[in-house]
């Protein structure tokens, strides 16, 4: 399993992944889930995946193809928009589904890939899509701060109470980081080390790209504080005399 | 959807089970998914179901049917053991899955009910069972103190946080219902009202049963009050400077 999440802010984009892929409990392993196209001042864009990792490493490639490619083909490096990079996302996977999709359904898989492109391109603001199996996307809008894919349940409740487009990027790293202990904690296929991307607005280039694992003091800071912080929460709270006596 | 949790304690036993059903958001009903049976001073159980509602009704059903038959078959109100009554819980499943499992698999319907089973028979301690729709059964065990069915995963990380078997009843039905608010402000097919029914150990009896609506002042107080405790605790702690300045 997986859990990424990302948040679309007024300031820039949060990005945050986890790194177990298992198949199995008795085969689990650590693969970054997190790529980065970067052309600083130009371009720069952030891509997380879920699902099998046989596919979403074949969609990366093909992405990656196109980007070495000596002809002119379009690629996330030269495209005109964000619009027209996750476009290029939901093609690269519909070529690994023409050509993996009949073969997994023969051995009982599913095609299920899903990915979170954002970022910014010259010329726009930062926008931040939620890319599907089908090639299909949306685009996180006004109302929508964030896409979560993956295991996105048990960090859901926390960013509905407290992002906003209004947040500041500090604030809603905390916030991610927060999502992600909360399921790492409930789910064991999700794992550290974490990546973390942090893009501010018009600086079109990454602003802070770190590996996060168990030494990390912040993320140490913030899992063992919030587990306290929820606890005072929880005893603050009124108790009902629900049956005449405790 | 459904969201029914339940939490075997040192001083007895709390359960919370959510009333909405839905066969797609344009059939949205209210169904009890909690049953009481009760012979006071001899026994007291609690049954909470979650899935497909003709197969957990069904199941009811037979149960109901058992214990109202004149002859001397077993029934939840004659048998001598919480394991006992779990069995039978298997059993009246089984039953159901012979009949119907093969007509609804042919209509593309998965033969999917769970059930919780908790309560205490006099003369053993009070007991938890988690029953599937096989008919197999887990029960809780020290390091377990509670089961979850249906839409478990949004109101999980709180109980694993703050819910030991020495937590009084007040305190976990606390728990259960910041639990149930959380996974019903993510989850549109959980709703309200919410079954609670209480039951001290060694009373042989429920202490309180009540239905919970919108109009509860308790639960509003808790909803309310959670969403800002959780607010706050977020600010307090503390921020990184990941990019130099904010």
């Amino acid at each position: 399993m997986t859990y990424c999440v990302s948040m679309l802010l007024d300031t820039g984009l949060v990005f945050l992944s986890d790194s177990r892929t298992n198949a199995g409990v008795d085969h689990v392993s650590t693969y970054r889930k997190c790529i980065v196209f970067e052309d600083p001042g130009l371009r720069v864009m952030v891509m997380q995946s879920a699902g099998n990792l046989a596919i979403t490493q074949s969609v990366a490639s093909l992405l990656q193809d196109e980007i070495r490619a000596a002809d002119d083909r379009a690629s996330l490096m030269n495209c005109r928009s964000m619009y027209d990079a996750a476009c290029l996302v939901g093609a690269a996977i519909r070529q690994v589904e023409a050509r993996d999709a009949e073969s997994l359904k023969h051995h009982g898989l599913e095609f299920n890939p899903c990915f979170i492109l954002g970022g910014q391109v010259l010329g726009e603001a930062p926008r931040l899509f939620n890319v599907y199996a089908a090639g299909n996307f949306i685009e996180a809008t006004l109302d929508t701060t964030y896409f979560q894919i993956g295991e996105s349940k048990y960090g859901k409740p926390i960013i509905d109470r407290v992002i906003r487009r209004s947040s500041g990027l500090a604030e809603a790293t905390k916030c991610a980081l927060i999502s992600m202990d909360s399921t790492i904690r409930s789910n064991l296929s999700v794992g550290l080390p974490l990546d973390l991307v942090i893009v501010r607005r018009d600086q079109m280039k990454v602003a802070r790209h770190v590996s996060i694992d168990a030494d990390n003091a912040y993320f140490r800071s913030i899992s063992s504080g919030w587990g306290e912080a929820l606890r005072h929460a929880f005893v603050q709270l009124p108790e009902q005399d629900w049956i005449g006596n405790r």
